[in-house]
């Protein structure tokens, strides 16, 4: 196809892994086998690793460990606060918002099916603003009630003000869970100045490996266990540890708070770059949700609208891709690419136009994103 | 504390990985890190593997492709048969034993609670045989049950005749799902004769890695799934996938079936071996459950009542441990370990004695039992 390596700009929907991370997390695939509920020393060696894990982690978000409990994932995590929340407070009332992610809509959606629950989605402008008014009134003509609510958007890259979210639900005695998988390791999350009952993370999204996670649940707002098993996680999550995962991702979310303020630069960086560069070789793209705003959206996507082309009619993600650069269309965390984004969708995104999420990593470089734009301005030659 | 190298004999609780299994996923921990939700090449490498080894596990286990969905373990896909299977079905009456795992146990007693189900238990005696007659009676008076039932006992190695069982779940129109977590990569499954309508598997307990395991879905009775996210799975299983440890979990599987044959010759050799030493050692040992009876118990497991002995009273586990020997008293799967075992009190088993479960794999050898054997007979001497 071609001869030049090929550029991964798809970082929202995954990153490779940190080969520290993998360093860390191989001798867990290796002798370190033991299985963390065996009383032995084998087994003691892997507790001791993954507690070891958990309390890093803890320190790192400013919680207890005690309240860091390991799932398979983000989507795991989310499904965990959603399903606990509703079943141990008995609420009857979800609010969440069009633009989340299908971790959180749809068991949201399904459970207001099953259990015939009251589902609230919140207005959002054509940006991806939530209507915040919206949320206050809600709340306050039914206090006991789950919100959730992500912290940035995973496709167009919005910052929710979670501590006024936070703020909100405390006021009216409701439970705030936030989906912080796309900012967790790339942003500072202080748990303690911040009254949120839980929230989820992914190692994969920050240079871990994927198929783990966890979720914070605060010990004030214990939730009812997702998975039933062996007493594992203290109970609250059965089934046998994901050891090296759990090593890897303590190890990776490690690594991205001890830099965090110079990766923040640097990728922030890169899109600042992207963008004005974008701008110069084809004019008349716009941005869309808040991505186009540095400081109101992740510094990690950018999501463009390209002007309508008959060349590339439907084929802009193909011809890059032939071009070896991976970029995604909507989100590319579900298989659902394909089917179009229900977050641009909700925006009322004009769907002659084609809308490419860029998404960066401190891995990527600007001689990288020089490629990407000269690939685009051809693709766009008139 | 000794200089000598350490036995594992625990291999019920987990395995090992198998060098091979490792050097298999280790791209997908490098290089080949595409989210396979991601159309674009990175995107579609990690989904060719992850199908690749869906295709390597469906054809050992002879089903198609699509009744294979991957999960985060043995424990979420007991969870996910059984919440899924009661939901689907609209099922109002589940039937296990006490002597299932807690996987199976503590979601179906959850179940039973919230939704006000009724719960069966079927009885066993003391060797934990199950009563067949009660099972075909609760089934004739109430069909469309939920039948959930293990092929292999973890802890006393028992296995049940999961053929006679299918019949009479299908004879009554009934659910019936297997944990076959002990019997996977160990016992020939052919589910192409064996009317199941599903099982589970967890890698770490065939030389892979933890955290990473699978459900056999009968596509004639599909179930709702448990966690919900993006589309995954054709929509079955939520969150993206753990690409690395499923590229494991198919090699693993793999090797296991490769050399089936010949590994059970090679660790039912070991088992009799260890039988035979340990009765001339300590001819008072008893052997709980079937397990002593090689031809009704998984060759992995050998549970051993060691009589009464005032120097080791309630410290045998502990002193192997001294000696750098890591076995397992009741089951290890569990943090609830040094809780005492629910099987072996299910059994009425004498709490005067010692129990210790031996399970062995593809990498013990006899000169291994022969140091475990002195030990044990040197804790015994009077
Ligand atoms: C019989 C049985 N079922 C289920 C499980 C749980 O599987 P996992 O360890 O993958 O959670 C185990 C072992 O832990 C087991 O032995
Ligand atoms: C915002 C958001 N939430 C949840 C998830 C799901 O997490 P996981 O990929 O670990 O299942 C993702 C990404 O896939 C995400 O971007």
């Amino acid at each position: 196809m071609n001869e030049l390596a090929s550029l991964y700009f798809d970082n929202a929907a995954t990153t490779s892994i940190d080969e520290r991370v993998l360093e860390e997390m191989l001798p867990f695939l290796k002798h370190n086998f033991g299985n963390p509920s065996s009383v032995h020393s084998h087994g003691r060696d892997a507790r001791a690793a993954l507690e070891k894990a958990r309390k890093k982690i803890s320190g790192l978000l400013n919680v207890s460990p005690g309240e860091i409990i390991f799932t398979s994932g983000g989507t795991e995590a989310d499904n965990m606060a959603i399903c606990g929340a509703i079943a141990t407070y008995n609420i009857k009332h979800i609010i969440t918002s069009p633009i989340e992610h299908h971790a959180v809509l749809h068991v949201a959606e399904q459970l207001a099916k099953k259990q015939n629950l009251k589902l609230s989605l919140l207005e959002c402008d054509n940006q991806g603003r939530l209507n915040m008014e919206q949320l206050a009134m809600l709340l306050e003509n039914e206090p006991n009630s789950l919100v959730s609510l992500m912290h940035g958007n995973n496709e167009i890259g919005n910052l929710n003000d979670i501590k006024k979210i936070a703020a909100l639900c405390e006021q009216h005695s409701s439970y705030f869970h936030s989906d912080t998988v796309q900012t967790m390791g790339h942003y500072p999350i202080d748990l303690k100045t911040l009254p949120i009952h839980s929230l989820s993370g992914s190692a994969h999204k920050f240079h871990g490996p994927k198929g783990v996670g966890f979720i914070y649940i605060n010990k004030n707002k214990k939730i009812d266990p997702f998975i039933f098993g062996g007493g594992q996680e203290r109970s609250f999550r059965g089934g046998t540890e994901n050891v090296a995962g759990i090593i890897a991702l303590a190890k990776a979310l490690e690594l991205a708070y001890e830099n965090q303020t110079a990766h923040a630069e640097e990728i922030l960086g890169i899109k600042t770059y992207f963008k004005n560069q974008i701008i110069k070789a084809i004019p008349e793209v716009t941005f869309n949700g808040l991505s186009g705003n540095l400081d109101e959206s992740l510094y990690t996507v950018l999501n463009v609208s390209f002007p309508p082309s008959e060349s590339n009619e439907g084929m802009l993600l193909f011809h890059l891709d032939l071009n070896g650069i991976s970029v995604s269309g909507g989100s590319a965390c579900s298989s659902g690419a394909q089917l179009g984004s229900h977050v641009l969708n909700a925006l009322g995104t004009n769907p002659q136009r084609e809308n490419v999420r860029f998404s960066f990593s401190r891995f990527n470089t600007k001689a990288e994103v020089d490629r990407v734009v000269k690939t685009l301005a051809d693709l766009y030659l008139p």
